[in-house]
């Protein structure tokens, strides 16, 4: 199953990158914007293909030509602003909605945000980040993908520990980017996520457990 | 038909209640933020109801209640930034539309932007606001209201004529706000116009005629 990752360059992306190279049955696409990012993916054996979430929907289905799966990874960054989030986080990733519709690939991971579907949930803070989210969750929802959309707690760099909760009523909390890769492995083959969202903390139970009971 | 408007304090806004308070048939309620804003529409014999977009569905299903139809003419302006359009625009508007809805409204106009719903034709420096437009827009056409789009070309301030072009593919130009507000008037009692989306410039054909066509 080839799998494009958008995003993978960044700090969920890249790991995920590396885990599919090393699952049976997957390979990864990186999907970069620059020239040097995709020869980095090389000299690990990873393929890459070059387009940009500010580019056409018509660019995006030509990148995503030959997969099975995308998974949008790619986020603005908190530092630059909620114009860069209104073209990336909400128009750039429902671009990689239509663009995966127009290229015929039917299963699509959303990396969203912790109680983005919830209005009542969202820290003030990063209010406009969660309204980019929300927006870009309802435009692939509409949409006639196979998706699965996977809710991250606050995002830390430490190493994973394999254990999560699932669920859509849990306690706040945060995960492990690397724990969020594993997450996102698990469920891109796993049916029983089809139409599925929910959010995702560290817990306790282990992450192929935890999804197969989603 | 009581109307609730949107954003009546704004350019259009104001236009539009005072129009609908001339109107036979039609009793505009200003939908303000303020307590002197209500108070200086109060003045002009003008319902007043206090909301805020950036407040609870709730609190505006609440504001609604009674109501026959809502028109939203509200911006977050040019000047706020881009976290004003995503919460304003985009969530505040999204936030209208399922407010309506609660509180049993179905007759809803939208004022958007010129081919908003054209991605390929956004103007550069306004894109941020054209997304946040485009999405609110897709939430009102995925809602269950008898929707209208009403999207207008570059707003100028100066008396409007009267006569606009009403189309789907016709060229860019401007328009008064004078004159958005009159076909927002001609549009809300207009079940031809359930549904529908169009562009409006400044043109040849009387605001009536045009809108009976649509």
């Amino acid at each position: 199953m080839k799998v494009t990752v958008v995003g993978a360059n960044g700090q969920i992306g890249k790991q995920l990158v590396h885990f599919l190279k090393e699952e049976e049955g997957y390979t990864p696409i990186a999907m970069v914007r620059k020239e040097e990012q995709a020869e980095s993916f090389a000299k690990d054996g990873i393929e890459s293909v070059l387009a940009d979430l500010e580019g056409s929907v018509e660019d995006l289905a030509n990148a995503f030509k030959g997969s099975d799966a995308v998974v949008f990874t790619a986020g603005s960054g908190g530092s630059t602003g909620s114009e860069m989030t209104l073209l990336i986080d909400l128009d750039g990733a429902a671009k990689t909605v239509e663009a995966a519709e127009k290229a015929g690939i039917s299963r699509y991971v959303m990396v969203s945000a912790f109680q983005a579907d919830n209005r009542e949930n969202w820290n003030d803070d990063l209010r406009p980040y969660y309204v980019a989210k929300h927006y870009a969750d309802k435009v692939l929802m509409a949409s006639g993908l196979d998706y699965t959309i996977v809710r991250p707690g606050g995002l830390v760099n430490e190493s994973g520990t394999g254990k999560v909760e699932i669920g859509d009523n849990i306690e706040p909390g945060s995960i492990a980017r690397e724990d969020v890769a594993k997450v996102l492995l698990a469920v891109i083959g796993a049916k029983n996520t089809y139409g599925a969202a929910f959010d995702v903390v560290a817990g306790e139970d282990n992450v192929e457990e935890a999804v197969s009971k989603i």
